[in-house]
């Protein structure tokens, strides 16, 4: 292209001005988010709750600024490259979110998720269905409201509205479809898996694993994974979660000091989300072009961590003097025994947080059939129990009649009107599948190379296929630049065979 | 007052929902700040930079909001309580320094002293007198300049319109009174203390002193001083400061292995602060005349804690078993000899910030007869180092000549341009020992309740006469009705006399 006179894209050039006080207003948001979580005393609450509220109305006026109507219709004429012109999808997207909805129903949806959220802290103890039934419907209810408008802005049906909030571009049938091909093989596969295990010896590490001692276990397993302590820091938290912003990460995990395998693999999960922020393209930071993709996406760079790298058979050799230096020599430590502990299937789990690799997808299938019939109106919440069961027992053959609390009540999700998240888990495990395959592929030494500790090959991979990429393609388009082909669950099925029937 | 028709007062409630949004704003960057010290990682300073000027010119435009002007205006016709008149009183104030410099000095302002503060961190350490006057005379010109435009805006003389943004209603004139008295027995007072004590045998604790255990020793001794974990927390910073939000106070210390009285007193220091904070009413939360009087005050209770409660005899009593639980039984743990060690005046000391109780003083009133005669034209930057070296002489008997490093370069305030701050200080000192005189008199039996561990005669008196205060009265009034009299130097010389040379 031709030098261009700056003037020329003066209205992309607004958008983009814009976008850059919302990237440093969300800084703050960010930062205070984090500080809420890991930090913040429990009488801050107040004042926070209402600085906070003060942040978001502050950037929700800006995210609807009209005078972007304005500039969004005259960009689009404008001399923009490819890479500005992606830019532009973007900001044209997060444009329609922010003004598809009134503020009265932003407003409904807010009172009534913190009403449901909150009163389903106790009522999930108490496994008192009855009464988070009653804040449900109002939040369905709201919900429904919400993906018709979406739906009618977006030109698509009311699920795939709410899909395309946190996976941009997925539809329900494609979801139906790689969900569909799973559930042909993969409860047969668990069955296999079980039997097969019922026969192994596994040693289980003797605890207990002091606190202070898995703090610099974490640390360890995080220096191993290149994270950047320059860019970033790990803290506790309640939940884990990857916080802060790309130039300053914020990592939590929690402890517990009978158990050294959850916070191990808490931290190496959100290890991963922290290296696709650490590692976004630096010249674009500010504009939605170098954000990531999606949540789907960023899941699969968690799961290419905690699952594909993380339990993969050479990481063990990279795992076991780590925990021996924490806490001291034990057979069970052996990388050999390791591999057989962190790829345990527990069928008999009834729990989604923690389920294993095999049996999870299960979980989310579950999950997106009750969601997705819901919002089309095929069914009410009040039917959500015996559907729950009748899935919970052809999926997994588990029960759950009656218990609502491991059951239908068990996640958050809902009660905070999140529809249309859930299959983000299983795809972001399909897409790291694909990307390992793809690495594997090209290195057929990868369980070697893993072992010494040369880990350069796969961080470069990531780095230059998704993390680099940002928002830069549409996510089919990521996919196939960086695997040469559309999502392929055949990939996924591979690596759960090789890895739990091999 | 008769019942008043709530529209009645429309312009002062519109300034007090500003003042609102202001205080949540506040709030966020009380937060940032915090963490940017105490938590942000080196590579996050950037993003954090533009994030922080963000936030800060939304403030700034807050603060300037010209619907004020009408709003201030017709207020003062309203029917408010005596409250709500020092509310608008404090109010009027903020409005009248947030508006009396014009945008362009405010700039040149942060440019000249970001560039001086940031190049003095080298030449400090450099012993660059040369390479720091550059620098300096162009901060001390646009201060002058600002001088001279709040002058014009708070009628009064240039340098009492910089004493006053930190020290509401004090003047030069006030300041010459106390200090001068000071002048008079201090000197000769610090050469008879220096006598006694060069015949004590003090015993020195043996370190090093672990620094996990000094974090145990810091949040004992904040126990003990009541300070509420539940509205705050303890971290590390390189320079101790409290932060935070009256909800949510956050207070930082730093530690050495070989020295565990400086955390010990640090801590203590910003303990006081943060009680006053802690302490500021709740119900007017968020107005100006719920806030902390002046720094001045803010010192007073800094002062409060680490000099008057914390050196006291009978605290020694207290600090005792704390130490022996950090760091294990030694002889020089003994109440009697940590008295004698806490209260060991380091003559040759050349450093303020290391200066100890007794010749603080001194190092306050040279800089500020420096910075006096600097704003008022009567001496240029390039005559400092000649100045600094006679005084230092005159009032401490000692000697910086070519020693810019530990002499007039020791401080960063006035690279910052922060004129008018350092009496402060000194005045804090003479408010606290003013306070504790009149505590002391109706309880003559101060050190043994002291020594008991009843603290809570203090706090009382501390919460009601000055914390629950805030900023209801200007700062004489406060001072009268706290102690009966206006600032007396007396107390001060009395504390000090029958501390070191009773």
């Amino acid at each position: 292209m031709d030098a261009v006179n700056p003037s020329a894209k003066g209205a992309y050039e607004a958008l983009t001005r814009l976008q850059l006080r919302l990237h440093r207003y969300n800084h703050l948001w960010m930062m205070v988010s984090w500080d809420r979580a890991a930090m913040m005393p429990p009488k801050g609450n107040e004042a926070r709750a209402a600085a906070e509220a003060e942040l978001s109305a502050l950037i929700h006026r800006l995210r609807t600024d009209p005078q972007q109507v304005e500039w969004l219709a005259a960009a689009d004429k404008e001399p923009l490259d490819d890479f500005e012109r992606a830019n532009l999808r973007e900001i044209r997207r997060q444009w329609q979110l922010a003004n598809a909805l009134p503020e009265s129903l932003v407003e409904a949806r807010t009172l009534a998720t913190a009403r449901c959220e909150h009163a389903w802290r106790s009522q999930r103890k108490a496994n008192d269905w009855a009464g988070f039934l009653a804040n449900l419907r109002e939040v369905v209810r709201i919900t429904r409201e919400e993906a018709k408008l979406l739906s009618d802005a977006l030109g698509m049906s009311p699920y795939d509205a709410l899909l395309d909030r946190f996976e941009a571009g997925m539809r329900e049938a494609e979801v139906d479809r790689v969900f569909g091909e799973l559930k042909q093989w993969l409860p047969a596969l668990i069955a296999r898996v079980k039997e097969k295990q019922a026969g192994e010896l596994v040693l289980v590490p003797k605890g207990p694993f002091p606190i202070a001692k898995q703090r610099e276990m974490s640390h360890a397993v995080m220096r191993i994974l290149l994270f950047d302590f320059e860019a970033g820091r790990l803290d506790e938290a309640p939940h884990p979660f990857s916080g802060g912003v790309p130039e300053d990460v914020r990592l939590t995990t929690r402890y517990r000091e009978d158990d050294f395998a959850r916070s191990l693999f808490a931290t190496i999960h959100e290890t991963g989300h922290a290296r696709f922020e650490q590692n976004l393209r630096r010249d674009w930071l500010g504009q939605p072009v170098a954000r990531a993709r999606s949540f789907g996406i960023h899941e699969s760079q968690s799961l290419s961590f905690e699952m594909q790298l993380g339990r993969s058979r050479g990481f063990m050799d990279l795992l076991a003097p780590v925990l021996r230096d924490s806490f001291g020599p034990q057979i069970a430590f052996e990388p050999e025994n390791l591999y057989l502990f962190f790829t345990r299937v527990k069928a008999e789990n009834l729990i989604r947080v923690e389920a294993d690799e095999l049996t999870y997808p299960m979980h989310v299938i579950l999950r997106f059939e009750i969601e997705k019939a819901l919002i089309a109106g095929e069914i009410e919440p009040e039917d959500i129990p015996a559907l729950w069961n009748e899935k919970v027992q052809a999926y997994l053959g588990l029960d759950t009649r009656g218990n609502f609390t491991d059951g239908c009540m068990q996640d958050v999700h809902w009660s905070e009107g999140l529809f249309g998240y859930f299959p983000d888990y299983t795809l972001g495990a399909m897409y790291a599948a694909q990307w390992f395959a793809t690495i594997r592929k090209s290195h057929p030494d990868f369980d070697d190379r893993v072992r010494a500790g040369n880990l350069a090959f796969i961080f470069d991979w990531l780095r230059e296929n998704i993390w680099l990429q940002g928002s830069r393609w549409e996510t089919p388009e990521l996919v196939r630049r960086a695997s040469g082909e559309t999502l392929d669950v055949a990939h996924f099925r591979r690596h759960l065979e090789a890895r739990y029937a091999g």
